[in-house]
């Protein structure tokens, strides 16, 4: 019997079955410089412990995102290492906050399963859940992943697709317990629009472009012990489907977020995950746009100080977002690559 | 009105006026250990905590240039998201050694204005002072700029140029309080050349070289949320002056300083900064040589154990410093980049 | 007198003498979360406080390769700035953990000298041992390296090469006092093979491959503060005998060993390096491939809860390794760079 993990394939899964993935992380201080250097993010509760104690934390947590990848990068060698595609993300929720010196660790619920009419592949659906060191849940989200089969011949499962909804509702977001956001400094924060400023329909170009090098991406993705193969090697890639490395889909993510920072200042917290679609691939040598629309707005009950906006970020490569490119009838504007819909907290007025 | 930071132009400055800059940030153990990894330093007081108890730190400082890069950093948005050039520092002194877990924030008074010939820019000059937690000066400095009109028929301020020093008054030089350099370990630092040693007219090639790569310096001035667009963008470069990404000048300080290793193993502090020209672009690929020239040397006042050098650092790209290219009767030698004046702390016998 | 280090030549060392090296260096987070960025490890000891609490430890320790590179390079600017080639090393036991908060010194001493028969180089011998900030020896290492002499001319001195160990004795690997991996969490390790499992003569291909980029071979090299001249002078390099910058050898061995995760996901420590060659040179662009050999086990006196596996580890680049190519009859096969002969710690049933 091989010692080499060898992933696996459509047949493994069942639904209920819960896989508890290995290798917990403890995340800290050089994390959290290693985003910084990555993405340049300027969200000042990230940036620093002074703003964050003012606001009632005992220091600057995590990037949200940052916990989120480290999650998510420990399901890959259980969830898609024979995977042929990331098909989305859906009903995520950051439920705690995290800092220097925790350690997550994330194990997964199968929760939907569908054979594919090829009879090659199937869609498997899982619930990840990323716990801390207190066994207390950090973050949740379900993805679901096109996996190929063992053998061709093997019967199909019943179909069992999970209803998942098309957004998270506001009233079930958490936001970060003991905190306070009524005086925050938006001095320091760099913009002096709050909540109570954006309005749903709002659209944002955040005009600032990012160029993306081979070894920053694979230093982020190792970051998080993510081992999908087609960010690494190569020389296997090279006699693959692009002919090079595949850019992990949430370093896209990351970085949009960190270039909405130009608009969206304020929007100090990702509170929860909609959807997401990487709706076209992305390399080395790229150069990433972003832009945004306000989805809508939701007070948050019992919290005066902070408000929740569902923002759409729509990532582009090669293409500057002044005339915000986005979804078409059918399919998307050429050089669109990330159509993401999520909920932030921001503090109010 | 737009959400997003448009930046200054040269009309929005008034002389007086005070800029408080977004964005404080928290220096940690994480972002020395990719100081390192980026430039290599070797100053024994910055690698080792045991070297800077020993010297009566409580632990191994931040490596100065880091803060000044920080600190320069959170100017950006505000003074120069506009520029067309970076014309000069000057003035600048290190005040407090800053520590892994201290924030920084900065803000920068407007001291000079002057329109430039052509209506269409004009050089702004501010002088920048970031501070720590506890609201301490850790570092001061003048710089000059030259920033585009919003519109070029808008009257032109009345010219008020600053006075600045030629040079940082070696008796105004801040030596760290409470640290004794005395029985400074020569073995650990590398070399047994004091500041008694040393001799005006001292000539000194650092004979290394070291290649940059666009992520590194992306890397780097992401660090310091340095958010000038120049460094990060090919797609809109690759159409620009030089068709590609221009390397971030302070990139280039840090580079040279650390080759300065070779030559001057016990600088350990820079302590004050005359002027700096950045002579040339430097862009990924080059190859970084640097020598020095002991401009000048003098004794601090009630410390026996520290002595002042006053430095030239001369860095070149893609040649090599045996034969100490630097300034013509009129301009630079070919591959000159940087041209920097420094003071710096050393161990006396 | 210069005061530049040119290096030691040929005709410096002899018998006996012990070098001091300069650089004490403190190890952080911050470094290990550099050295996760760079190699990606997964091994669940170093990865997680949580999971090195269990097994006795005050936190997760750092990386063994990684304390050994940062002992390692403060040997070059003594040892080998004057060195043609790197030839091998042997006899390294790791005799105590290091971690975060740890400062580590290296001294040499010259254990044997032999002039070659060109008269213009020569082979030096030294024992390297890195200490910690309590004078204890954390690890120590025989190397030797073929250094040019300064003066043909100058005379030989009587040939004296040590007697050194084909392999490590067993017996004389240290275990890490104070802990027990009896209950070691094979969920969180990311496998179920133990020391139980693994048999003398077992092959294991590793799988994966890993493309290496310029930027982060120097990054990690600088992190180490390695000076050698190769890595990191792509303007003297380019017209050198390989017309690049060459990877440091260590680099290899730590992808190698990230790597062998696949397989040996329990090989939780380093406990020795009984020999390595460096077959060919690795450059920026070149994919890492790796198998392992088990060569031997042997149980540790003592410990009940912990076994020790003799592994050979070949790395390979563009040629992946699942027909694991090897040492011919005379040379090694085509695409072979490392030949690693070493003893691990893993936990017992």
């Amino acid at each position: 019997m091989t010692k080499t993990n060898t992933g696996n394939f459509f047949e493994d899964f069942k639904i209920g079955q819960v896989l508890v993935h290995a290798t917990p992380r403890t995340l800290t201080e050089g994390d959290k410089a290693l985003y910084q250097a990555l993405f340049g993010s300027r969200f000042s509760l990230q940036s620093s412990d002074e703003v964050a104690r003012a606001a009632g934390y005992k220091q600057s947590p995590i990037d949200d995102l940052l916990s989120f990848h480290v999650v998510f990068g420990k399901t890959v060698p259980d969830i898609s290492l024979n995977a042929v595609a990331n098909l989305g993300y859906a009903d995520c929720r950051f439920h705690k906050p995290v800092f220097p010196g925790d350690t997550l660790s994330t194990i997964s619920k199968v929760i939907g399963l569908k054979e594919n009419s090829d009879g090659a592949t199937g869609v498997v659906y899982v619930r990840s859940t990323g716990r801390n060191q207190r066994d207390e849940i950090v973050l949740d989200y379900v993805r679901w992943v096109m996996v190929r089969k063992r053998d061709k011949g093997s019967p199909a499962p019943v179909a069992d697709v999970p209803a998942l909804p098309a957004a998270v509702d506001a009233n079930s977001l958490f936001a970060p317990a003991n905190t306070h956001f009524k005086t925050f400094d938006v001095a320091a924060s760099g913009s002096a629009h709050l909540w109570d400023d954006y309005a749903p329909g709002e659209k944002i170009d955040h005009v600032d472009g990012v160029t993306i090098e081979e070894a920053e991406h694979m230093m982020a993705t190792r970051l998080y012990q993510n081992t999908a193969k087609v960010h690494f090697n190569q020389f296997t890639e090279g006699q693959g489907r692009f002919g090079r490395r595949l850019i992990y889909g949430g370093h896209v993510i990351s970085l949009a977020r960190a270039l909405s920072f130009n608009g969206l200042a304020n929007a100090q917290l990702v509170a929860g995950i909609n959807g997401g679609r990487h709706v076209a691939p992305c390399f080395a040598g790229d150069t990433v746009f972003a832009w945004s629309e306000i989805l809508g707005k939701m007070p948050l009950e019992g919290r005066a100080d902070l408000g929740a906006l569902r923002i759409r970020t729509i990532a582009t490569k090669n293409l500057p977002c002044a005339e915000f490119p986005s979804a078409l009838e059918k399919g998307y504007a050429d050089g669109v690559i990330l159509d993401l819909d999520y909920w932030v907290l921001m503090p109010r007025r």
